[in-house]
């Protein structure tokens, strides 16, 4: 970031002192193979691209709903909750943000589980909040919640599960019990719950400070969209209202968001897809010699083979034109975390990954 | 707001305690004439249209551009700086609500004129900061600007000029003026410029910590896009940067916004109808009896005629299926905001406030 001295910049300490976070990459070459930033390897339902082509000029030019309304009764009619209950957002992101703004002030303690999604201690650092990472216990294929983390002294908790990027999966008794110990707002990010056997859904009647976060980017296929939302008890929705944008989303957004949620059967038969190519890749990782904990998610992670260097697993499948994320994070630098694609794109890169370790491996 | 006692909100105290910003309505009938939310009469150019039947389901599927590229370069090259000194953002809104996170917190001063756009107190408010309302010096025709407002002590200074709601401009030299003394961040909201005859443009070259703030939603006729951008030098953009979203604008937004600011021919013969159609409404209002003073903008401030109840007339107007503004607000009750429609639409309008005139006035 550019930062000269003797700029005399207007904005507060802790924002000149921090670092934004980084996106994974997008490259402009639609020859790569993209398995990086957890997108849907098919396209959104047929209906979206119709919703889309209905747009009129007229509305366009009139403000969207302020509440996205549309959007509140077609995602509580699938979740057979109220649309009160439902909190529309510029993607999952803006979601996140709000809940880190709304509870955590200067000083205050925003908790997670590390390694989890990296954009959370940075919404601290934006408040000029405490980020506090909790270590997940992690063995050669399991990641484990420490005992008794409910008990932690935070404002905020957030954990996304299933977990990025291990993929690894918190059950429901785990998560009730963080919830009814819990004294702040905990927040459970459900991003990636569509190709997960279990979701906290069933909490969130019970749970007055519990806000699950859903996505349309990976499940729906719409990360173009960014479109996101909020589960929670109403009176807490009301808060969060006070706080965000008068209209966050736009009147395309709210006609492709709607049009997604509504159309259940295709969304289902995209997620079985790609549950049963996660089981394919994780077998072929496993078989290549990489660890892999069970992923319960559209993503693995695979633990390079021992004296490995994954840094240059990355370079390699980077030269060849297939994008996966490598994070300089700690407990990470020995892992990639690879996307599920189509079958020919996983097709290639475990191709891809069986010549590279042939390249890599000296001979016996 | 639902704020019942013993909730045990998990927010902070600050954001219990507050209200949350009122949009004007968005009413579903569309034969109401709607003159209440200041968007461009006129649709968009043809081009957005065309540019949105051209997105695809892969377009869709992938993460779009975090710094909505395609914009940036041809906002840039329309304002004749550098890509790197436009911040493209989900609305207007969004700009000024990371404006104000960016440099004040608990406690900080957020100076604006008042009456102003009625969101900056609520900005405030989300962050515990004081809202410190300056008041216009308001004549029967005349709004002016105290002398040395640049003086103020505050963390940031908000403007917007035209000013909303009266569509009253402060004049460059005053601007520059208030730029050079005052020692926070300027933030100069021109969502209305393109109905004005002067920016402030001229002064982002020479003042560091300048922001001015454009919006799609008006001149552009795009208000259902949730689209806006900030201009400012460089290393003030980088800031800002650190503490968006990483995906604020969606591809469908990013190519709609890139659209119809490339066809400035057609936005220029749009914003020249209607300040016309302003002209005209503001010489009807006056002989009608009304106070209203010189607006830059595409809306006018109108004082109804001594003994009048604007109240009353809202409410009139509105049973008519003619929707206003009226703003229960110090100084601004005696007052209507009438947003300038089309020539029918105005007619009409004029037509209706001419009846409802004979209706309330007591005969000789």
């Amino acid at each position: 970031m550019y930062n000269p001295p003797g700029m005399n910049a207007p904005v507060r300490k802790h924002i000149e002192l921090m670092h934004g976070y980084t996106p994974g990459e997008q490259p402009t070459d639609v020859a790569v193979i993209k398995l990086n930033t957890n997108e849907n390897p098919y396209p959104p339902s047929p209906r979206v691209l119709s919703a889309i082509g209905n747009i009129t000029a007229e509305q366009l030019r009139r403000y969207p709903s302020p509440d996205a309304r549309d959007f509140r009764r077609a995602a509580a009619a699938v979740h057979h909750v109220e649309p009160e209950m439902i909190m529309p957002t510029n993607g999952g992101d803006e979601l996140l943000a709000l809940v880190v703004r709304a509870c955590a002030g200067e000083n205050d303690r925003v908790a997670y589980l590390d390694p989890g999604y990296s954009l959370y201690p940075v919404l601290a650092n934006m408040q000029a909040a405490k980020p506090i990472p909790v270590d997940y216990e992690i063995s050669s294929q399991e990641w484990r919640v420490p005992k008794n983390l409910g008990d932690i002294d935070a404002a905020v908790l957030l954990i996304v599960n299933p977990n990025a990027p291990s993929g690894t999966l918190i059950d429901l008794a785990t998560l009730e019990d963080i919830a009814r110990r819990f004294s702040g707002l905990l927040l459970i990010d459900e991003a990636y719950v569509d190709f997960a056997p279990i979701s906290a859904i069933s909490l969130v009647a019970r749970f007055p400070r519990l806000v699950l976060l859903r996505s349309m980017s990976k499940g729906y296929g719409l990360a173009g969209m960014r479109f996101g939302y909020g589960i929670a008890q109403a009176p807490l929705i009301a808060e969060l209202y006070k706080i965000r944008d008068s209209y966050p989303c736009d009147v395309i957004a709210i006609a492709a968001a709607t049009a997604a949620i509504s159309d259940q059967a295709y969304a289902k038969a995209v997620w079985q897809k790609v549950i049963e190519q996660r089981q394919w890749m994780t077998g072929q990782l496993t078989a290549l010699g990489f660890g892999v904990p069970e992923s319960h998610s559209n993503f693995v992670l695979a633990q390079v083979p021992a004296g490995m260097d994954a840094a240059l697993w990355y370079e390699q499948l980077k030269a060849r034109r297939i994008l996966v994320r490598y994070f300089n994070l700690p407990r990470l630098t020995d892992k990639l975390r690879i996307t599920i694609g189509t079958p020919q794109q996983n097709e290639i890169f475990i191709q891809t990954m069986a010549e590279l370790k042939t390249g890599m491996t000296p001979p016996d």
